[in-house]
């Protein structure tokens, strides 16, 4: 029945007769079931299984509990939403239909710290997981999972799942075995120190060891991971790389850095992206990444001679730097690790390694609070990621936005924020293409300061510090005309714009 | 010079001629100096030399920036604050007067999560400390400084400062020796984990290690650490730790906690001080404690019987309590641990084992959003403390609080918090004496239910469920009704009530 390419992939002869087609296997999954599934940030996701079952509910609905390490490609969120098999989805996505269906309170989304969700699972806070599905590039001669471009939540989910799917990708290449480094904290009361000391530390095993006989059912497919959405650098991200940048030479004449820098970890979007990106045009080398996701920006400062290694949960590349990075792994490859998520975004390690830490916010205030997932307070946007795990502890906790949206129709820096992700104890550095603020050490009023001098947009530059002088008038650490204070996000629902 | 008890307290002999007085000590604390000061939670501050300070300041005036652990007794905070000392204060205080001048925009407050003040001193990117003072019960043969009822940051701040001026008090127990473990971090990018894996794990010294030449002055006082300002448990408090007894006791039930629980932590104040008693009343036994502020609670649990080791940064008692701990010090000895802030707020070490952290909020909202320090938002109350490190990294994160204060004319649960300080995503358990909300692994909609039907007060219900029904109506993953958020707290402010 399997030619010798997927003999390749399934080492483990007793496994092979567990080959089966995508229909069957998600015949496992009934409804009601709570569901753990790879993929983490559109790479590496289980693609058959999820669509047999959508393909499935639409003929006979079924409600499932969904948990992945982050967001799905392949429209997977997309389509499971719309097959409304997502009762609950856990703990990112970014895929607009499904946001519409949260926001609409049909799915209840459960939006976590990403270090944090298997921690709840193993200590079974969380419902347990009944069947795990997982990609893979092959099965170990002992019945080991290696995962693919992700692992994500991967390894808890098939090591705490009563029932295993594994999908074999044929097309993900053969070469990505050896790339990851699986490694799951010891028990509590016994839990021993995490011993990642570097980005570059192995500290565990090249797969997922589960006991064989949990792996139910074995699917072959083929499809492609899908291409990151990111946008190219423009004029203004070019500027935010270029402030971070001016900061972090200060920082090296002021003697706190070398120019090999800190670790690096930069978060998902076009913006986080492109300053990375801007790295290369720097005389910052020997860089090292501490990060997430690895985008299309880590493989230019590999090619740049920039970056000496790069530790992530997954790869996540453009369409056109798939097409070069994929062929050339065997030579990236020592010089990259994939991590589960746990690892790739824990407290203990991100603290340890002092990481230069750079993410996105959909908004900030005067005093430095970041908004990073609610727009006006109430939709959702993706989640927070692992943008808490890595601000709170990071060695320099940068957040980085354009200072205007929609078309200059609302303003990136507000009075307050209408959504809190970030408080101001954990933000030392804004950056917009105006310019950059660094908070470190300031007391709120000295905090409003300096970010409504360097980080506003000119045309909502005078209302800010118009708001800030009457709300200090009032007094308080942190002065605000409580009245006023989400007025501009209600000015832009009643009028399309904050100004 | 000195009698036999003073040179028992001071085993370096060469370091004996330093011994001086208050106000010569002092002398080297000049203008525009930077100054790390012992003191956590009212215990082990340095008692005359800021003192003096303040005297001189109130002839001659000079202003500083005074980091310490956290909060000083003996009214140093006021002192200070009045005889204007104070340009800028790190990390948190907990003084009337001082806080009136905070408020004011008088004195720069920098409110920090209390296991990274050293981290960025370490790292330059605080201004360097010019003069420790650290309170001592002895100075070894060595050099190294003995601290008393507090470790706090002096350690840190004694390595990392130009010059150490030693406060060597009499009334201090000898038998205090032996009880700290000094531990820190080593240095980036050669940081080897934090060895602590249990509660009670030494990994440190008995002593602060610093070259005994950077002792520039010592003084010998005699004046008590101030008693601690908690209420005894009153009946709403009672209800408090009776609902958190009862779910504790449901999670050993349902198999995820025995009866020993995982290690404790309580944040400061009258509630949660309450609440750890409370557990006397309990059938949970050979409980351990790895806190911050070790309060009277601690001891009243070890004489019941039901606590077996107890790890802090400080001890504060009441006057009552002191007058029975401190002459039992040996009994207790082998059973406790002051570390350093650093190690005993660690995300490192609270993660790994598993806390259960007990901390008060001012107020929380419908979303589980906490506010632990900004009255009306703007007003400063004590400073986020420990609350943020032992909140983000509990194995369970429970915030308590009374669902109204200022008798009835605040509700402690309002559509939308004014300030916060603990997002959604670290809150796992809220208590009021009204009833509990276990909010682990629900969408804000359920948690918006859970919270509304469990903690609120009855007068406040009915219009926290009409906002709530009417942001249903708007839609979104968080529904507000934007321009009523904050309408509850801008009614007290000009009505004087919420309601
Ligand atoms: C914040 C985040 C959404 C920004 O993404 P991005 O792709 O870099 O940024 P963009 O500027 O393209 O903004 C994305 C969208 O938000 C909109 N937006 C940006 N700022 C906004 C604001 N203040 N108000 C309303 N909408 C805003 C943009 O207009 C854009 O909308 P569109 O998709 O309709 O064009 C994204 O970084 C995120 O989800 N972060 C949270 C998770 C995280 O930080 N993870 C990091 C660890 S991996
Ligand atoms: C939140 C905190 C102030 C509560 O302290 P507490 O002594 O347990 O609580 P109390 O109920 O006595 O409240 C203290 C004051 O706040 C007032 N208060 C409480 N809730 C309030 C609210 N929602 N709005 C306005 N005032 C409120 C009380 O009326 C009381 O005022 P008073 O001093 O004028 O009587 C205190 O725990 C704190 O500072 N926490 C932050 C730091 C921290 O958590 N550290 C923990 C790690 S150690």
């Amino acid at each position: 029945m399997l030619d010798g390419v997927e003999n390749d992939r399934i080492r483990h002869v007793g496994l092979r007769e567990r080959v089966t087609s995508a229909e069957e296997a998600a015949a496992l999954i009934e409804d009601g079931m709570t569901v753990g599934m790879s993929g983490f940030t559109r790479a590496g996701e289980a693609k058959a299984v999820p669509m047999a079952l959508a393909a499935r509910a639409r003929q006979h609905p079924l409600k499932i509990t969904l948990m992945t390490g982050a967001s799905l490609g392949n429209d997977l969120d997309k389509t499971l939403a719309e097959a409304h098999v997502l009762a609950r989805r856990i703990p990112f996505q970014s895929d607009p239909a499904l946001r519409k269906a949260i926001n609409r309170g049909e799915v209840m989304f459960i939006d976590q710290h990403l270090s944090e969700t298997v921690e709840m699972l193993r200590t079974r806070q969380l419902p347990r997981v009944d069947v795990a599905v997982v990609e893979a590039v092959a099965i170990t001669e002992n019945g080991g999972i290696v995962p693919t471009t992700s692992v994500g939540n991967s390894a808890s989910f098939a090591i705490l799942a009563e029932k295993v799917i594994v999908e074999i990708n044929l097309n993900q290449p053969a070469e990505l075995e050896g790339l990851h480094d699986i490694y799951i904290p010891t028990y509590r009361p016994n839990r021993m120190p995490i011993p990642v000391v570097t980005p570059e530390s192995r500290v565990g095993l090249p797969f997922i060891p589960i006991p064989p006989e949990k792996i139910a059912a074995i699917v072959v497919t083929e499809k492609l991971d899908s291409s990151a959405t990111i946008l190219d650098p423009d004029a203004d991200t070019r500027a935010i790389a270029g402030h971070l940048t001016e900061f972090l030479l200060h920082e090296v004449r002021a003697g706190r850095l070398d120019h090999t820098l800190q670790p690096l970890q930069a978060g998902i979007g076009t913006i986080a992206n492109a300053v990375l990106h801007g790295f290369i045009d720097t005389p910052f080398h020997d860089l090292k990444m501490y990060s997430e996701v690895l985008q299309d920006s880590t493989f230019d400062l590999f090619d740049a001679g920039k970056l000496r290694f790069a530790s992530g949960s997954s790869i996540t590349l453009s369409a056109q730097k798939y097409q070069q990075v994929l062929p050339r792994l065997v030579e990236y490859k020592p010089r990259l690790i994939l991590r589960p998520q746990e690892i790739s975004n824990h407290p203990e390690v991100v603290r340890r390694l002092g990481l230069i830490c750079i993410n996105t916010a959909l908004e900030f205030d005067i005093y430095g609070n970041v908004n990073s997932t609610h727009v006006a307070g109430t939709q959702m946007m993706n989640g927070i990621g692992g943008s808490g795990d890595f601000a709170r502890n990071a060695y320099l906790s940068v957040f980085v936005t354009k200072s205007v949206a929609k078309h200059g129709a609302v303003s990136s820096v507000v009075p307050m924020v209408s959504h809190v992700d970030h408080t101001e104890h954990d933000v030392d550095i804004l950056v917009t293409e105006v310019g950059l603020a660094d908070l470190r050490g300031l007391a709120p009023r000295e905090r409003a300061a300096t970010i409504i001098a360097n980080c506003v947009h000119p045309d909502y530059r005078p209302m800010l510090r118009d708001y800030y002088d009457r709300a200090c008038q009032r007094g308080g650490h942190t002065p605000h005309v409580l009245e006023e204070a989400l007025s501009w996000h209600v000015r832009l629902a009643e009028t399309g714009r904050m100004i």
